[in-house]
């Protein structure tokens, strides 16, 4: 009996914490596989994985075309051993999930394609070599699907749906534009064709049809602009109509269409994935109540100590006054139990950071009461507390700023001044605010401060050092150190409301800008590896006083007289991974891309620009305009979205318990100072606030929350809470598409 | 007495047609100011008013600079009589406005002075030159304020509201960027200033701190990637992170930031804007309604024949049956009289285009019955309006197609035989259709087939006619030809239906478009009339075989080895207007703007670099994303917008009176269709639809709605009736950005 009110509280602890990390994962409820499951979902393993992961992508440096080159047997193991890891990763998974939905989920058969190709590739790639012969390791595309599909990567599987979802509409607009460029492409060849004209650089313009069109395709780019118009120009000024209808039509329209559209659908379909994670942590907090609910009167409730027992479980790392805390905000009456409303907001309840501010005193004033306290010390903390501490920093920053633009040496003497200066700027500041407070986890600038701080003191003292033993400047080091120098610069943006707004913005962004860090990575990964196959060694970079031969062409002929050489481009080439990701970039930066087509296209044929035109169309009209979406996106969402009702709720409690700080004073300064002020009335009568042991709690600042959060908050409140949702088989089967049909439809409203 | 009534009615008409046309001027309300007032409004008021205003603004094209060379006395004379009409316009208003809301309006006092000021210059400027002095013609910067602040152009001082309403966040935004670019540019002289690194072209590079600046921020339009990286490349690939982060940073993040703020701004600015005018069309229906109401019963009515005269003033073309429809739509159950909240809807009502079709038999069925009834007729008709007869002629399009790719001669036989097909479709057409239907005022495609067909006929007889006579090839009709061929092949594009709801989209786009067509022209011009007067003739064009001195350096030796000489760049100069719009196009487009840049600096100094840069802040950062904003705010209102309840009601009521055709029918191939089977029932019965006495009513297609139109139901609806909103006085100062405070505050929801 014990044993099995065990097993369900492991059950339901599962069930909270998938709830909590927004997991969907259907798990067996066998005890075994419940034990193993909680295994599956440990940081310590997952972090492994991704490891191996990025192992296996980062391969590609290490194997022929090298940056850094590794014997082939090196390689084959760590790559073995990568599938190997893999392959453990994914039977873990197989004991944890139900069988059927196991067998069903495209992504496990993908991993196991992808390790049986990718072994299959290496055996026969590896016998081949034996003999001597050279073939394609073709399996290397296969990397990024690893990245794709472990569990873990929902985000770039959710951009990757959401790709997917766009592409018919794309397709549509996509056709219209090629129509029209077709169709611009045939006026061209009838206005220009018979002219006779010459480009710049000499070629016949506007003669043959295909060229046309990827010269107008170009032009859509803007990479050709106003280059591919002057011949026609300078014919005759009305031919400057052309390109003008050309470009507002297909640049200025077509390309906004695009973005309208991609953004349009991202909206449509992230809205349908947030709405169908908030139906499942619904669903999956209600299946945990049902675990441990007991009859109370009329109603089923969760006792205290099985509440405690399952946020133990959940949350190990919470401290006993925080489960207090939360204890006293779900169960409000304190009549001993949970019901089930309050319940279900446990999972939200845990994903709020509520941050426990120990109030302690400097640890000088324990040690040294007598100093700390005397009137110089005091006068000392007031100056730095004081706003004039953070001017006269911001004067000091400003003029170093100057120095630095002016110093001619490397490393001057005012160097040392600044850094000393900024160094007694932290040990003041450790002084009179609590150490560990000032080292808190959301002190953001505080941290910012200290690293650039120390890291620059630490590098400049190293080269220094080198310097005066060796007689010798390490170019790396010191270019370390400008680094620093001009980063610390970065801390007076910060002393300015405004500009601190835009930038908890942008720092709100960057963890969902990962998602498209990891979608860039899978498409030019991809990308590099077919161009490391089609273009590898077709391109060479001499330094600038090579005499070897064609060393101006980039060691090929074929490109003498080529834009791609007389641009010095030769650097730019398919020859490492590396190199190839460099490239890749400035494709994706679009200007001048025309060149490497055409300079790769003299190089290798024509169909070359194929190549070109693809990565253009995969990566600058589709997956930059949805970075572009999403942005938008984020931006508005932090704009519009204010304090959630879980959230009010909880700093309600907190007020009430007389626990609290208030928001409004979370400005760091303000906090602390506050802090100090709850101190002496503690120190003085110990009395109505005898009860929070020294303990005030705070929601961790707005600062630093995710778009993905806000927008799951803004669905939340849809639905109702009888509304047990769909079965887990349902909503695993909702087409992404399709609006859940029981939700009230706010998608018109919207 | 009856002259009092009179009066009313003509006041009341006033208020409605400025309500039916989103008008805000309070007029006077004395009987002679009200007569003046509908006498402003008349369509040939504006039209003069228009083309005064942009006669006004080519008379650059003839002044010194000049496209077209006219004498100063010629353009003088005409400068002068467009100020008179100005100010003539300006005084007939004062006439109409109320005396304290007339000098209290910028916009007058800002015609007032650029009149005046306008006048001085020319007279100072004409006293100088008869002395033989040559001074600036400083007045012409002014000429696009007529263009802003008439009051026919709300849409462009919309527009520049919302710009100056973006104008303190964007420029916060700005600042951050700033402060990023010189971070950067910081780094960069730091990294590589030591290094005694060139350039492709062999300069120094990264030597002097403001042209880092220039260069980084010319990165950051990704105009001059990647040949700015290039040197530190080839010198270490670990360098191109440098770039690799600044790229990031700056183009992708801060470029997003931009678009963000301007587009969250633009769709705040504008709910306001339209918020606004809703009330307004609000207030001026009550204040109509209040002159014309008489007592009936316990309510306030408007009797049926003052309503009806009241729509004969205010809409003079509608038709007899028309206004009885909308009578009916008013008055539901025929009680002789208009309630208040029916009243109110009467702008509305006027507003949504119903069209009447006249079910009339073809021509030739009344002509010659026997022939037009005949087997053959019926059969040739049959199959004119099979599926087959459409697909047959898309099939002929493609062949076309291939023909126009592939013929040598300029005018082939083969060009002969299509024409003839194409005008053969026609005839067809109208033989089997109504030609008043054919040719009805919704059926564009109808109209471009017509017009493109008969155009490029006229053109090629004409050519041919030409060639035969007189042995000679005129450049420009074949140029017209090739184009006016090229162009009847869009037709297919109708054909697929996902095509048409694309086109539809961008067809409803072109009218506000023109707003944006409309803000680019004031922009254009400014910066065209002072690049004329700061680069004038310093650049000249010589053609390819001239022996001019420094032909090849665009006629300036300092332009000598610059990218601008060696682009072939000499044609892009402002010694001329048009010359000058076009380059501003070209910078527009954004690449290699920089080589411009640098260009006009050589040959008249580093500041004229601002320039440029200032274009691009003003023309790409804000008005581009303004554009880039409206397009996609278009575009989603399009996609979640329905039907309104007013024009859903008039569709129920011209249903209920068995006068209709359903708008899913409105294809025009069927709608025809249905007609004609219509036209058989009424023929055959004569019955139940007689009274309908051959019409029928249907609410003019969606394909031609504006997003204006659009954006003011979805916030009509807000608004209750008996809310009769706030004063004139307090509706015009409003300040755009408050949101009217008696609303239902739907912002958050939205």
């Amino acid at each position: 009996m014990a044993e099995a009110a065990e097993q369900d509280l492991l059950l339901a602890a599962a069930f909270v914490s998938d709830a909590q990390y927004n997991r969907n994962i259907p798990f067996r409820t066998s005890p075994e596989a419940v034990r193993l499951y909680h295994l599956y979902n440990h940081w310590m393993m997952r972090t492994a994985t991704y490891f191996f992961i990025f192992l296996n992508l980062s391969l590609a440096l290490f194997e022929e075309p090298a940056v850094y080159p590794l014997p082939f047997l090196a390689t084959s193991v760590l790559e073995v051993l990568c599938l190997l890891v893999f392959l453990g990763r994914l039977t873990h998974f197989a004991k944890v999930t139900l069988h059927n939905v196991f067998w069903k989920d495209a992504k496990n058969i993908c991993i196991m394609g992808a390790i049986l190709l990718s072994l299959t590739d290496l055996g026969i790639y590896g016998v081949l070599r034996l003999y001597g012969v050279r073939s394609i390791r073709w399996s290397r595309f296969m990397r990024p699907i690893f990245l794709i599909n472990f569990a873990e990567s929902r985000q770039i599987r959710r951009a990757l749906r959401s790709i997917r979802n766009t592409l018919p509409e794309i397709t549509y607009v996509f056709l219209l534009f090629m129509f029209s460029l077709l169709m611009f492409s045939l006026m061209a060849l009838k206005l220009f064709g018979e002219r006779n004209l010459q480009t710049a650089e000499g070629l016949p313009y506007f003669k043959n049809y295909l060229e046309i069109v990827f010269d107008l395709y170009v032009l859509v780019t803007t990479a050709n602009s106003p280059d591919v118009m002057m011949p026609a120009f300078d014919f005759s000024s009305w031919y400057a109509l052309f390109f003008i209808a050309f470009v507002i039509v297909n640049t200025y329209i077509f390309m906004s269409l695009f973005l309208a559209v991609v953004y349009n659908n991202y909206k449509k379909h992230l809205k349908n994935e947030i709405r169908k994670l908030a139906y499942m942590k619904r669903r999956k907090m209600i299946e945990a109540f049902n675990l441990l609910k007991e009859e109370e009167g009329e109603q089923f409730v969760v006792r205290e100590a099985r509440w405690k027992q399952l946020v133990k479980l959940v949350a190990p790392d919470t401290s006993n006054s925080h489960r207090e805390l939360l204890l006293r905000i779900s169960d409000d009456e304190q009549k001993g139990f949970v019901d089930k409303k309050s319940f279900v907001q446990l999972a939200d309840l845990l994903n709020i950071q509520v941050v426990t501010l120990k109030i302690r005193r400097h640890p000088l004033a324990r040690w040294a009461p007598a100093l700390y306290g005397s009137a110089p010390s005091r006068l000392l903390r007031g100056l730095v507390r004081h706003r004039a501490f953070v001017w006269t920093f911001d004067a000091i920053i400003l003029i170093n700023a100057v120095f630095i633009a002016l110093d001619e040496d490397s490393i001057s003497y005012a160097e040392w001044v600044f850094l000393a200066l900024y160094v007694i700027e932290i040990l003041l500041k450790v002084y009179t605010y609590e150490p560990r407070e000032f080292f808190g986890k959301t002190q953001f600038w505080n941290w910012f401060d200290t690293l650039i701080i120390f890291a620059a003191l630490t590098a400049t003292i190293l080269n220094a050092t080198l310097q005066s033993t060796m007689r010798y400047n390490s170019q790396q080091i010191l270019d370390i150190v400008f680094i620093l120098r001009v980063l610390r610069l970065i801390r007076i943006v910060d002393s300015i409301q405004r500009f601190q707004v835009i930038m908890n913005t942008l720092i709100n962004i960057v963890p969902t800008m990962l998602t498209f860090g990891g979608l860039t990575l899978v498409v030019y990964c991809v990308f590099a590896i077919i161009g490391m196959e089609a273009f590898h060694g077709k391109i060479q970079y001499f330094p600038a006083n090579s005499n070897a031969p064609h060393a101006l062409e980039c060691g090929n002929p074929a490109l003498k007289d080529s834009l791609f050489a007389r641009g010095k481009y030769c650097k730019n080439n398919f020859n490492n991974f590396a190199s190839s990701f460099i490239v890749l970039m400035e494709l994706t930066v679009v200007n001048q891309w025309h060149v490497f087509a055409n300079g790769f296209a003299n190089v290798t044929g024509q169909p070359a620009k194929l190549y070109f035109i693809a990565f253009h169309i995969v990566m600058v009209i589709i997956i930059v305009n949805i970075f572009v979406s999403f942005i938008l996106e984020a931006f508005f969402v932090e704009y519009s979205l204010e304090k959630s009702e879980v959230e009010t709720a909880i700093e309600q409690k907190i007020q009430e318990l007389g626990m609290g700080v208030q928001e409004d004073e979370l400005q760091h300064e303000q906090l602390l100072d506050n802090m100090e002020s709850a101190e002496h009335e503690l120190e003085g009568d110990g009395g109505a606030k005898a009860q929070s042991k020294g303990l005030v709690f705070k929601i961790a600042s707005k600062r630093y929350r995710t778009v993905d959060a806000l927008l799951q908050r803004m669905f939340e409140a849809e639905i109702p809470l009888e509304d047990e949702g769909l079965s887990f088989e349902e909503i695993l089967n909702l087409s992404p598409s399709s609006a859940i049909p029981r939700s009230p439809s706010s998608e018109s409203a919207a």
